[in-house]
């Protein structure tokens, strides 16, 4: 079978050749850790994936840019301030981070990748930031990956890393990660940004394309809130230093890569549902038998935007008549009368009406803090996924502003 | 200017020729009124619009059908119970319910519409509905409209009716309506259903336009919670007691009449958004500019299912950044670098970025119970109103279940 290896304690410094710094800037007022700083040692190939969203932060603008030139060395990372709605000044804002990365190591700015994440619309605190910068340079080390980790942590309740190895053409290489997921300092977007080191060698475009995949299949089949913000952000730094043979995406052990970074995003992406503002629950929800898999993602993500069907989730209610309802306005196409809905298996509804199981069998499930929904269409074979959690009181509050 | 009047407790039994009742069936355990009944003492004029949903219950299934034969006589009513997903057994319900108001008042049962809100998924306790409607049938009164009224409320905090009068060639018409909103008895669906009443005679095809341009810009305009319900119908029934000459479309006081139906909808539709689940203040949210209605119309309906700008209005908090991430994922057109954003007329982003207004004014705006939003795109004509409400925990709390 598969010989991937989690690797205990693992982080972005995992790999071989990469090296962290996590401090307090200054830009968060209680004092916690705010800036990070990932480094390789020698030049690595870049890939990276950003929002969709057309209005993006200043940062995600540069890094689109600098991503082009393929060999990235450094990313220097910011929680406290997205850097988002800033106009001219934040795109200098973001020019300067990377500079001043680069001058501090010796690299190209064109070579450093910048993420932010924090309050939209507020400028920059450019000094505090130079001088985060300058301390960072000074702590780089093998042994800082979880330093890092905390610094992008905004409201999450815990750091999101994890490095995971396996074989490729006879080498053991190492897939380090780091992420933040769902939280904020101030009130503010729910900001996913992620870091991933490899010390394999991968050709350019096998590796855009299998973080393209593994992206797809992990960060974007999972939603706290339905909100898709201004600054995500996931890059990924293949220095090579493992010393494989450059592995192309025709090789047979190509498979073997994109499984362990696919399962590496994976653990992250729930590490962020687990951690989703105040939730109580994590629902891991599939559509299956849909006309197309865009109709059975129609409906996946109308569910995931419903607040009737969050709430009832919160309360533990099989309030299954709200799941009908959301697929009936998805788009989607349905049959009402061919609608079957299960919880942990436990058949709730059946041909679009209630099934015969006993309401509090079903109920057993929906008290649980994580269960599956199947709603099975029996029109095709559209098939999707998505990992969501609850809304709860606590995440008006939290959201509610100062 | 306008002659339009409002008549002082107002309701659909205001115009000539209407009688309803309004009484507790039994369906709602706990004692309230649970089903209406209005009725017209001649032929009407039939014209109605029901839910998008593709899954309707079975009282918008039937309805739909016999709305087609264009004379309604009587609309039967119940809350407690949506009778949706509910299969054939539910089709034999609602069927039973419109035969046997049918057979009470010497109708046929093609000339009765029947609605129905509550829980989704649960049986019609049919014997208790049909005891129901004999009791209403003896009740029927020209002055029972608030009883009919208080009827269909399921957790609504106040009854939604109100009547209109104007002159039409030449005679006095008037125009009543009942509605109920955003609320459950069991936690359920924000159903809307509307009965509007006239005694104005209204060429049929005139009739169904007047509704549906009406409907459009009153009912279609307001978002609690994002979902739209399997049981959404307005009905309008017409008898032409008040004695004017047939009204058509091409007649100039035609305008006067869709006026005041315009209105009178209104008025019900902004009670509904007032009435919100649990909300706590009422916005009027304009997208202005854009490059397109439908882009427009896009953007109003992403911010209205944001639960992240929902919650910072339930704050208070001015937190623009969350309304420039909703225009930028909506799918519209936008450009970052020409957005400006007022409340209540105080300008909050200009260009993109903050304004030169100082937060503390536009927080004086956001703390009101009621303002309006802006958002100016600078990109074209597109125009696109929407009445919306905040999110708040005690919506939470209120749909968690039992």
């Amino acid at each position: 079978m598969s010989e991937l290896k989690w690797i205990k304690d693992g982080s972005v410094t995992s790999p071989i050749g990469f090296r962290a710094a996590g401090i307090s800037a200054g830009i968060k007022k209680n004092g916690r850790k705010d800036m990070a700083l990932v480094v390789s040692d020698c030049d690595a190939d870049g890939a990276a994936t950003f929002t969709t969203n057309q209005i993006k932060a200043a940062p995600v603008k540069l890094s689109m840019q600098h991503i082009k030139g393929g060999i990235i060395r450094a990313v220097i990372l910011n929680s406290g301030n997205a850097n988002a709605c800033t106009g001219l000044q934040g795109i200098a804002d973001a020019k300067t981070m990377t500079e001043e990365t680069a001058r501090l190591l010796s690299l190209k700015p064109r070579q450093v990748l910048v993420c932010s994440t924090g309050r939209i619309g507020v400028p920059m605190p450019i000094d505090t930031v130079r001088r985060g910068i300058a301390k960072l340079a000074k702590k780089l080390a093998v042994d800082n990956g979880h330093n890092a980790a905390k610094a992008i942590m905004t409201t999450d309740t815990f750091p999101k890393e994890a490095a995971v190895s396996v074989t490729v053409l006879g080498k053991r290489i190492v897939i380090g990660a780091m992420a933040k997921g769902a939280g904020m300092i101030h009130p503010n977007m729910a900001t996913m940004l992620a870091c991933v080191t490899t010390d394999a060698a991968v050709e350019p475009s096998a590796l855009r394309q299998a973080l393209a995949e593994a992206v797809d299949l992990s960060f974007n089949r999972i939603s706290v809130d339905g909100d898709t913000s201004t600054n995500d952000t996931v890059v990924l730094m293949a220095n090579g230093l493992a010393g494989n043979a450059l592995l192309t995406a025709a090789h047979p052990d190509f498979a073997k890569f994109r499984t362990a970074l696919l399962a590496l995003l994976k653990k992250l992406a729930r590490m962020i549902i687990e951690d989703g503002e105040k939730i109580t629950r994590v629902i891991d929800l599939r559509i299956c038998g849909a006309a197309s898999a865009a109709d059975a993602k129609r409906i996946a993500e109308a569910i995931a935007r419903s607040p009737l069907v969050k709430s009832s989730w919160c309360g533990g209610d099989p309030n299954w008549g709200r799941l009908m309802d959301v697929a009936g306005y998805s788009g989607a196409k349905i049959r009402e009368e061919l609608v079957d809905i299960y919880y942990d298996g436990v058949q709730a509804v059946k041909g679009g009406i209630a099934s015969p199981t006993p309401l509090a069998k079903v109920k057993r499930v929906t008290a649980k803090p994580a269960f599956t929904i199947k709603i099975d269409l029996h029109l095709g074979r559209g098939d999707y996924s998505l990992l969501v959690n609850d809304l709860t009181e606590a995440y008006v509050t939290f959201n509610k502003g100062e």
